[in-house]
């Protein structure tokens, strides 16, 4: 390693940025009719996080009522602050310092053909109140969620992720497929959001070796999803599909109001909420005992849900 | 106390289900449309709740696509089994087999002028595995949530709400108001849920005299909310307001599913997810960064929010 190299904060935090420019680029190809808005905005916590150490922000880009995209957020952000109490026993780490950089999306399709899809990429330090020395890690993930089943495209989303994280050690892609599959799921409904992807944490220990590893798995979100869009965009649906897609929307928001740590981090630390919250789809239906007919597509995308698949 | 009655358990579930059909038969006559669909069921936990002592069951009975109820559930329940630890802390009670019946109901009306209303009332106990004596509670609320502020209204509810606290002690309007307004916020919003109501928990110490409070907390919904309705039901809405309503019923979902305690309480003890989430409404729509326009009706409503009012 050179020692002329800039803090791992600042060089995540770039590569964060840069990935953010090349996906929103990327979505607004793909959709054809709208662009991003973009909010750059200051984080100011209230309260102890104040004290010290405060500051940074963000940038927020939200794209809405595309040709081909409802309602999407491509997020970066790097902030620094007082780590909650609550937040530290979660990440069992001592009380202290936090900055965090990443990028975060979620993208929200208006055709139920086309599947909702999230990933998230960040590093954290913590600098502990006792004097322990500055403690580092990524984290990250990437998971799709299809309104109906296709094998093909949870397929080739596996496989663009699985060559990333090949390329740096065999055993990531197994462990962070099934970290994946435990992590994204509607305990309350024992149902997974989706048909998965990846799921990694506390990446420490070896930041070099594993910043690479997170560009590659960022970058490999451009290989993963615009290809499974352009399939899926033009397939014709009717209101009854409509309504189905409103429907398993509710179970995301159920997911990221209930069990998702980055929302939860983000609400806890005063973080900008309408920058959290994009991730919240546009529009949304909560119907009582809702049951797919057995034998339909919808009742085949439920059982896959129930069950993680090794896809590739 | 005569020591033939029957134990509190049996006598508050019969009143609660006694309320339920009364309050379903005052909603069925105020919609005029729909009747409520009953869905009757067991409680069946898993794993360590099924060890002992664990069952009974609850009645749902939900409206939907009424002429003034969009979607609303009114249920009853009584159950049993082992409380979670996580429960336990939350509640400040040793570990061991808990008892719940209660009603609770939420009510989401078509128009943007008859504002949503919530209620419910409960009674707990809990047998310490440590020997000590068995711990019984009341707690209860009932809180409006209009999507346009009417003073009248909001006014309406609590002087019914406060009627039925005055007949038993002076005290328990100023503080169960005071409690519901620091319970049903949107704490990342920094708004309240709605105008408010009273809220209520660990009634405990003296179950007979809080028995007949809690009769008539229950009773006093009765009195508070259909008439509001019946004032609103006929108003005209437009599309922008419809809209509004959809964003604003948001917040309410991001409110039960983050903070209400009666929904984890329901998810972590495996209740009947169905009966549980019938709170969430039918239609709902997250518009990144919506303001409402300075000086409009929707703006007046927000302000509200933001701070408490004295209504009676």
């Amino acid at each position: 390693m050179s020692g002329n190299q800039a803090p791992m904060r600042e060089r995540a935090k770039a590569f964060f940025e840069d990935l953010q420019d090349r996906i929103c680029a990327e979505i607004e190809r793909l959709d054809g009719k709208q662009k991003f808005r973009e909010d750059r905005w200051e984080y100011a916590p209230s309260g102890e996080a104040s004290l010290r150490s405060g500051g940074g922000g963000g940038i927020t880009r939200v794209i809405a009522e595309g040709a081909v995209f409802e309602k999407g957020g491509v997020n970066t952000s790097a902030v620094a602050g007082r780590l909650p109490e609550k937040m530290a026993q979660r990440m069992k780490v001592g009380e202290g310092d936090f900055f965090a950089c990443g990028i975060s999306l979620v993208l929200h399709p208006r055709s139920p053909h086309v599947p909702t899809v999230h990933m998230n990429m960040r590093y954290l330090e913590v600098q502990p109140d006792d004097g322990s020395p500055l403690d580092g890690w990524f984290g990250g993930g990437a998971d799709l969620t299809p309104y109906y089943l296709n094998r093909d495209d949870a397929k080739h989303f596996h496989q663009a992720l699985k060559q990333a994280c090949d390329a740096h050690d065999p055993e990531h892609y197994p462990r962070f497929k099934q970290w994946c599959d435990e992590y994204f799921v509607v305990k309350h409904r024992g149902e997974a959001r989706g048909v998965g992807g990846i799921f990694f944490d506390y990446l420490r220990g070896n930041l070099e070796g594993d910043f690479p590893f997170v560009q590659d798995a960022g970058n490999a979100f451009l290989a993963a999803y615009p290809p499974i869009v352009e399939r899926r965009m033009h397939d014709a649906y009717d209101d009854a599909q409509r309504q189905w897609q409103l429907v398993r929307r509710g179970r995301y928001v159920e997911f990221n109001l209930v069990y998702d740590r980055g929302t939860l981090f983000g609400l806890e630390t005063k973080g900008r909420i309408e920058s959290i919250l994009m991730s919240l789809p546009p529009h949304v239906s909560w119907v009582y005992d809702h049951q797919p007919e057995p034998g339909s597509p919808e009742a085949e995308l439920v059982a896959v849900l129930r069950e993680p698949v090794a896809w590739v």
